[in-house]
């Protein structure tokens, strides 16, 4: 490309939170073209929600020279609001996070963060979500910078497919712990949940969510699981065709024409 | 198994919508072990959201002789309830719907109604989303009973395999006009949103979302698409890993050891 990449720039934890500031202060070292759009308030767990029944609103705000604006919306909003209202060209590339926690395994569905990300890969536009595993307010994003710019710069160069995006998890360790970066694949996790119970002053009950992070594959050294677990960046490439292709043949045997029932 | 299965039964479209009941009263016809756990109010478009920062409330509701429930939560929320907190065993199964709209090709993605059959793969309970191409709340269900039988009778009797659900949807068409049952993978579809523009009584914007579903393969036979199109019932096997495994070898590019940078 001849002039510098159009970068949209989004989150999940809301547009003061500190992750996305410095995925931004990333982001600066490669173009001065930027477009932030992020939630106006924190949206964790919102998955692939997207905002149909109620009307949204932008505000553009003061982010230290760069284009920003805050949103009502989700973060799938905020994506598709960027790329069809506010930027005047095709973004090359959407980035999302820095996300407070990490969005390894199974977290990947539950994830605003990688929503975002997968959102623009629907939109045939390259996407990369970043996640650190830490879920504080003040965790320590250090270390990832180098990184950050290392993965932005290979997804501008190199054509991930249209339908594919990146999912990138940092360790919460200090920089020099960090043992390099390692490519693999979703592992098979996930939150065996109990719900916590208690009771209103009226004796009604009410429930909060809680539960406990279960890795079935915790040997598995191609896992992203794995990688944190052992020190390692890990990225894993992420697509939005969840068709389970194993399982056509097999189901084949439901098939029929209506005459033959 | 020897006693009657135990079937769990949500929705997105809210414990009191018409497609719901469908779906309930043919569960009826396959087991009298049922528990209802849906939303209180519509949540489509919710995609795999939680509630993770408020609580969630669970009201019994009267229906029918069923023991039911309306939750306060996503849909997503509504399964984990159902299974960790008022079921006393797993589950034999989790149907989903029958939504008022079809959640065919990208639409899984978005959907809340998949969301939550996901989910209950996610858990490892064989898990089915049932759609209607037909978004009003006086759709007429009537041709989809035999089928919602036959898909779930071949559900409980043959393994889906721990990560995978199904993704079942109707045409919006008179039971005669239906040609049968096609099987098939998710098509390579999205929305080319729009936001609507209009601006409140102080001059401020705001914005509604609205878009066009655009088809990118509206020849390939082979999709849940084309069958709907078609007026067949569509079948489409769904996974939770979105690991893009066919880009993983090229990725190793990217792959370093600390000491080597």
């Amino acid at each position: 490309m001849s002039k510098k990449p159009l970068i949209v720039v989004t989150n999940d934890d809301g547009i003061t939170a500190p992750g996305i500031q410095t995925l931004i202060q990333v982001v600066k070292t490669i173009t001065d073209r930027i477009i932030v759009v992020a939630p106006d308030k924190p949206q964790s767990g919102m998955g692939h929600a997207i905002t149909i029944n109620a009307m949204i609103r932008v505000k553009k705000v003061d982010m230290d020279g760069v284009e920003a604006y805050s949103c009502s919306g989700t973060p799938v909003d905020c994506v598709k609001i960027a790329t069809s209202k506010i930027a005047k060209e095709t973004p090359d590339l959407i980035v999302s996070g820095i996300n407070h926690g990490s969005n390894s395994s199974i977290n990947v569905i539950y994830s605003g963060t990688m929503s975002a990300a997968l959102e623009g890969a629907i939109e045939g536009i390259p996407s990369i979500g970043f996640s650190l595993d830490d879920t504080s307010i003040d965790a320590d994003f250090s270390a990832t910078p180098p990184y950050i710019k290392e993965v932005i710069d290979y997804v501008l160069k190199n054509d991930l497919g249209k339908s594919c995006c990146l999912n990138v998890n940092f360790p919460a360790v200090d920089s020099e712990l960090i043992k390099g970066l390692k490519v693999g694949r979703q592992a098979n996790a996930m939150w065996e949940e109990t719900f916590d119970e208690r009771h209103d002053p009226s004796g009604d009950p009410y429930y909060w969510l809680t539960g406990k992070f279960v890795n079935h594959e915790e040997e598995s050294e191609d896992t992203d699981e794995w990688a944190l677990k052992h020190n390692y960046v890990s990225l894993v490439p992420v697509q939005f065709d969840v068709t389970a292709h194993h399982l056509l043949d097999d189901l084949k045997n439901l098939e029929h024409e209506e005459k033959s029932r």
